[in-house]
């Protein structure tokens, strides 16, 4: 059962595995934004009833991973494995979070492309016959990324209008050898791309030529175009981002634009929501997919989308020491049916 | 072609990669220790011609991907993708090494276990046919490690008896489909496990539980016993946290002291070199293995060894709130001839 793979960076999967489940968790303001009905869970409160914004992060992705699991109708024994990550140093929030469930785990670091590494990984574990159930999972939370890498949040510091808000949220996933669907048709694994932006309040500017790289070699490695996908989406560039997502396509006269949109920009009113370009953090494109996607390809809305989880891989002593931002961008080719 | 699904977390390969070739690059200290003549590059210069730890942390591991793919023979373009981390925060150690060598990229997280797990995946990845070269990759650096973990060089903190000392040095593995071997056989997915340790400066105690786990997982998934293995190797528990290994399988009447050792206390000499309990950081294990072990197995010195890589999942924020340590340990199982 060698799986094709074709061309440099993609692979068609043989075997496609089944989403068996999908589950989202999302805080206040998320709650207030255009996709509020979607998402399974808001907290109204962002604390999660935690002490610390690190404990509340790490409390709200295991909510997301009960809240998978009982859609699924699993226990957690039933796992096999998880692939799961997050923003904090040393992904904190995730071990915090599986410590206790005694599910086997691979730690990943992707910034915010983890939902679009950890399903691509899954997928490839599922389809080889690795795991018969195996977990994708990610999350963020504002306040712990803010104090993390820009301010305290007292402090009060004005943000730049490029700046992207971190998104409160978690998405988790369950996939199997077989299901109703969607399933997993194919991946393509990103390179790392720096076009040598350094302003680390522009990581839109920043991941967008990644995006662009990796969703091109997907296309090529395939032989697809783009309207072969009622969805391209990326997670997450914000208003920015996505804007030179589609001026580099149309640099070489393809115009994405009736396909295209970014989890950054779904996820907030951009216009009343104070959140300058849009969404960002793993968990932003981790509740658009897990909340909102999914279900829509469920009911027929969609029948292919290609996820594009983008990560800017920054930290705060590169920017410090004068470094550009090397950003991912993996893709995932999500189908209703099995084709 | 599904692999056996052997037990809850080991996966026994079907097809079993070949490691086509490895290279390690160390630093001064560890080019002092008693495996001095075996690593591939030992310099004299900790700072590998850099401004800071972290771009020479970086340059290291990139000397070490070169070596790599020299020994192999392969140039950048013939891999299909790199498994890598290191414990940066951010994992810019290896975002930062990888950028411009345009390999598709999987960033991982694992703490000092990062060596097992890029062995883990790159095997399941080569064995199900999506790669057919496929690197697993992983560093660490004194410098850059004290001063993230603990305290600025210049600071000159006393260490305590229980602290290690993190390795500088960087281990790179190309697998591919066939060749001469020594092939990965088979893998145990470790659990989180955290007994309640809180002391941040003795790691070895925290992570001693976790390999134990995984030892006795793998061994029972497997129905194996200790000495079916010529060596079951940790990496790195230091003296203190190998001794916990040893009297937690004493308890239950086993003695694995004839074939079980640990790369925190090979690679220094635990009385002459001022390391306290040894050494630690993903590059111990990972310049043990691509330095020692695989040669050695090569030489048949060794027919069987079980790398069981361990990693303390702490970040400062979390001992500062005063939580105890996660741990995990994956184990890779590596055999000389195909069985």
């Amino acid at each position: 059962m060698r799986s094709l793979h074709k061309g440099k960076q993609s692979i068609l999967l043989e075997h496609q595995p089944s989403i068996l489940a999908s589950y989202s968790v999302v805080g206040k303001k998320e709650g207030q934004g255009p996709l509020h009905s979607y998402f399974d869970l808001v907290s109204q409160d962002t604390k999660f009833a935690q002490s610390s914004w690190e404990k509340a992060e790490s409390q709200m992705q295991l909510l997301c991973l009960q809240g998978v699991l009982n859609k699924a109708e699993l226990s957690p024994s039933q796992i096999d494995m998880v692939y799961a990550g997050d923003l904090l140093n040393q992904c904190i929030s995730t071990s915090f979070c599986l410590r206790g469930t005694d599910i086997p785990v691979y730690g990943l670091y992707g910034a915010c492309s983890t939902m679009a590494e950890s399903l691509s990984l899954a997928a490839m574990a599922v389809s080889a016959g690795f795991g018969e159930k195996v977990i994708a999972m990610t999350s963020s939370h504002f306040a712990s990324a803010e104090r993390q890498y820009r301010f305290p949040l007292v402090y009060g510091g004005q943000r730049t209008p490029t700046a992207q808000w971190t998104v409160t949220g978690s998405g988790a996933i369950v996939l199997a050898p077989d299901g109703a669907g969607p399933y997993i048709q194919a991946i393509t694994t990103g390179k790392i791309v720096d076009k040598g932006i350094k302003d680390a309040n522009n990581m839109g500017a920043a991941m967008a030529p990644a995006a662009y790289d990796t969703i091109r070699a997907h296309l090529e490695d395939l032989s697809l175009t783009p309207t072969d996908y009622d969805l391209i989406v990326t997670g997450d560039l914000g208003s920015l981002g996505k804007q030179i997502v589609l001026d580099l396509f149309q640099q070489e006269g393809v115009d994405i634009g009736s396909v295209y949109d970014d989890c950054g920009c779904m996820i907030y009113d951009l216009k009343g929501q104070d959140v300058h370009a849009g969404g960002s953090g793993c968990g932003c494109s981790a509740a658009v997919l897990c909340g909102y996607l999914l279900p829509q390809m469920i009911k027929g809305v969609y029948q292919k989308i290609l996820f594009c989880g983008t990560g800017a891989l920054l930290s705060p002593v590169s920017t410090q020491q004068g470094e550009s931002i090397p950003s991912v961008c993996h893709a995932v080719s999500i189908s209703a049916g099995r084709s």
